[in-house]
């Protein structure tokens, strides 16, 4: 590098401008670095040229309906959108303040919070690489701050280790670091990796440990004022002669690697989870309403379709109008049909498509879900211990409590993510009516926050199995179900082709719907052309 | 744990909350985890009874010596602020849009932004464990934003590695954690730390490090759709039938040891980076103005000190007033005084204190650093790289490139910190011009932005020994300057006593400034009653 700083005079400055090399070779390695995606998704946009009268009618106002509804409406074709709830959005939903409905087995779930605060039915976060989501977000003009998925201060619990203790995810992130440095650094020492890193591989190896698990002279991983520097002070460090700092004590390896709290950390490290994330200004269910309004003029709400009927020349999709409290049935036609009905009531619909996409409609199970949110009266979480934002993670069913990302500092009551999960323990909270569901969350999350009895104020849920427009949070594929069935489910079969996150690779992600929408207007407007 | 879901009734349900153990034994044992510092932080505001007509006066209206002049009012004191500046908040600054001011050597720096975007010349980020700021952030109204320290999508950059291209944060972490995974694994399955692990933890450890490090079943770290999960993609997974989903490629492990990236990583594991980190919406001088705002009936403005003298009776300042342009010798006098002054100004006054307590004012050298802001047309960042805040680090003699975590997605001109360093490099641009300072930023940040040319709008920079009222950036302390110094520097001279970061062991931060003027204000209150 030329080092025009020791010299600096003006010409000098200018002429390392055009000089210093590498920059273009820089930008070209950029541009092919994770954006490959994002280039065919941008060109996919710009659909132009729709047959002369062709139509479509999009099934379901969901983020993948509507991403394909207001694309092929670009185009120039004829759209309609039928809705079987009061509102678009599907999935991308906010329980606001005052909300209610009515979950299957006829219980009404209720959402008396305060104003502002709520519960994000589905998804909850975004990360910066949904390019899809981000892309339409931008142009619809949703506001977006940071969600806080990451908090040093949050916890990792174990309900059978540490006594029911809650420990920092920061002091365990830095531990297992500290330890498995150790380990390594007395491995290579004792030459036990000889045979695998070469000699100046070995001390850049050492020098690296040493640093990134804050090991001392000896490679060992122990409390000192260097370890508190990264773990924290029980005493933190002060002005003038207040108290001498005392660093934290790192948790033993032993009662560290038996507590399986390790396993946790791949909540922060999965690209998913990735910083920079992102929430809405005012919940999830803003990116919904949003997309619903950009296509409002195309959706009918409230209709419930009951058959879908293809044949050569279009589809015909009845449905049982419910608008204004009737129950009129009607059919809607038009030339091609994109169906974004999860599989969970698509399967029990009178639909005639092929044997294999019957098949492969059948092949893919719905995962279960619940969440809890819990409205207390004042920020606990921040004022007594510190946690802005971030997701604590526990071995109990709630599996874990999310802090508010949003109006952080703020007085008065606040609304916090109080459970959370999949699989079984979903089942159980399912299984449980919704009010049962909030002493639930709060009895487990008491063990965590000791405050919760005094400060709760007011609780709501949503378990996805109970939600009758979806039975069920999402497709899941396993490695075999995709290798079978997934191309045909994404395929268009003859005049109907089905859209949303289960016709996509990001299942349960806003971005997997918004993406298989924008896919299937593309293929399905080919079609259409090369159809004419 | 008592699983009450399994025959959810109310009764059980609401048994379960008083049944479970650990409660209140889990609560006494987070009160004292972090919480000892800010007990006796808060504690300390508890001033009361001064003795009557006791009179201080506090040199400095940064935030040591604010926090001490707010507490000493409340308990009863007489209190007068003189100030050099034509400002309060000392460090606590932000260069706004329109601000100007002149450095040493008579150059004028200008700061010719769109109106909101901003340099914090001097502290710019806030750990969420800085218990002193935060307390009066939200005592003061001061709005807070979350600071994005941490973004995968943020570079590592060395000049001589990779031939100069920039590897992703995320992909450097996954990488280092891949790697030592694999080895750490390996070195167990050779029986290389049979003497340090038993049979149980081995396992334990090895399936730690697999989870952990995304090792495949032969505990290697190779490119897999399950690498991609964890470290990204080439090509993002899609919706319906786009493309297939290519995972990105892990850095060789030669590579990544040779270039030293490794090292980097601890700027986002050191305690006072870690998440969630927060700004002051609009700049970090809010927390100055707001502190100058709650104190304004105190503070002299334009007065510049020659001379404190003390007596046996109280001590007289000397100073210059020169409000409205004036140049006006006065004397005030107080029982007591606190200076906050920085040391390099101190050490040039007229002062009459102790031998020892000169000599330690003598011992402390300040730091030097330089801050770069670039404005540029548009936020290229994050349309062309999906990066939304956080911060890149590079070899460059421009150190780090931070983007703006505030108004994010937003269009118009923006602001990044284009440069932030320390030491040596630092000097380098100290001697530069203000011009050439931004044309040294825009030449070298160009090799990881390549924008940077096309959208440069304008610049501004601090250069803390440039800076006339505090001739460096803040104090250093070494171990043994801290055991032979550090206690006279902050004990009461008979009726001085010095304040600030400089005398805190959180250099360099306002929450060290904080806390010494908190601790100052206690020991001058009990050394002022004890007086009478």
């Amino acid at each position: 590098m030329t080092d025009i700083l020791k010299s600096p005079t003006r010409r000098q400055l200018l002429s390392m401008i055009g000089k210093t090399a590498g920059a273009t070779a820089m930008y070209q390695a950029m541009t092919t670095l994770g954006f490959a995606s994002e280039s065919s998704f941008k060109a996919g946009m710009e659909l132009k040229g729709a047959p002369p009268g062709a139509s479509i009618i999009i099934l379901g106002a969901g983020l993948a309906g509507l991403t394909a509804a207001y694309e092929l409406r670009k185009a120039g074709y004829s759209v309609k959108v039928l809705e079987y709830q009061n509102r678009g959005g599907g999935r991308s939903w906010t329980v606001n303040a005052g909300d209610s409905y009515t979950e299957l087995g006829g219980e009404v779930v209720t959402c008396d919070f305060e104003k502002g605060n709520y519960l994000n039915g589905g998804p909850w976060r975004l990360p910066s690489h949904h390019y899809g989501v981000m892309h339409y977000c931008k142009k619809f003009g949703v506001a977006m701050e940071p969600f806080i998925q990451e908090n040093s201060r949050a916890y990792l619990h174990r309900v059978n280790h540490f006594n029911g203790v809650p420990q920092r995810l920061g002091d365990v992130q830095a531990d297992v670091k500290g330890y498995v440095s150790e380990l390594l650094s007395k491995a290579v020492n004792v030459g036990g990796l000889d045979r695998s890193v070469n000699t100046e591989d070995k001390e850049m190896l050492l020098e690296g440990l040493k640093g990134w698990g804050v090991l001392n002279k000896d490679y060992r991983y122990e409390r000192s004022h260097d370890t508190g520097t990264y773990r924290g002070f029980d005493i933190y460090p002060g002005g003038g002669l207040m108290p001498d700092a005392r660093p934290s004590k790192p948790i033993p390896l032993n009662a560290l690697l038996q507590s399986g709290m390790w396993s946790d950390l791949s909540n922060f490290t999965v690209h998913n989870h990735n910083p920079t994330m992102f929430q809405p200004v005012g919940g999830m269910g803003k990116i919904g309403d949003a997309f619903t309004r950009e296509c409002q003029e195309m959706i009918t709400l409230n209709a419930k379709v009951t058959r879908i009927n293809q044949d050569d020349n279009g589809v015909s999709v009845h449905y049982v109008d419910t608008n204004g409290g009737g129950n009129v049935a009607k059919i809607a036609r038009a030339d091609w049909c994109i169906c974004t009905i999860p599989l969970t009531v698509l399967t029990q619909l009178d639909i005639n498509v092929s044997k294999p996409m019957k098949q492969a409609m059948a092949a893919v199970p719905y995962d279960t879900s619940f969440k809890v949110a819990l409205e207390f009266k004042r920020r606990f979480w921040e004022q007594d211990e510190w946690i802005y934002g971030g997701v604590t993670y526990t071995d109990m069913p709630i599996t874990q409590i999310s802090y508010p990302s949003d109006n952080m500092f703020s007085d008065g009551p606040a609304a916090l993510l109080g459970g959370y999960g999949f699989g079984p323990t979903s089942y159980k909270f399912t299984a449980l009516t919704p009010k049962q569901r909030i002493a639930a969350a709060l009895a487990y999350g008491k063990h965590i926050h000791p405050q919760y009895p005094k400060e709760f104020k007011a609780g709501t849920s949503v378990v996805w199995h109970r939600i009758p427009w979806t039975l069920g949070c999402y497709g899941i594929w396993s490695e075999s179900s995709r290798a079978q069935y997934y191309d045909t489910l994404c395929s268009i079969d003859n005049r109907i082709v089905l859209a949303g996150e289960h016709c996509s690779h990001i299942p349960a992600w806003q971005e997997g719907a918004i993406l298989s929408g924008l896919d299937t207007a593309n293929r399905l407007h080919k079609r259409a052309k090369s159809a004419v």
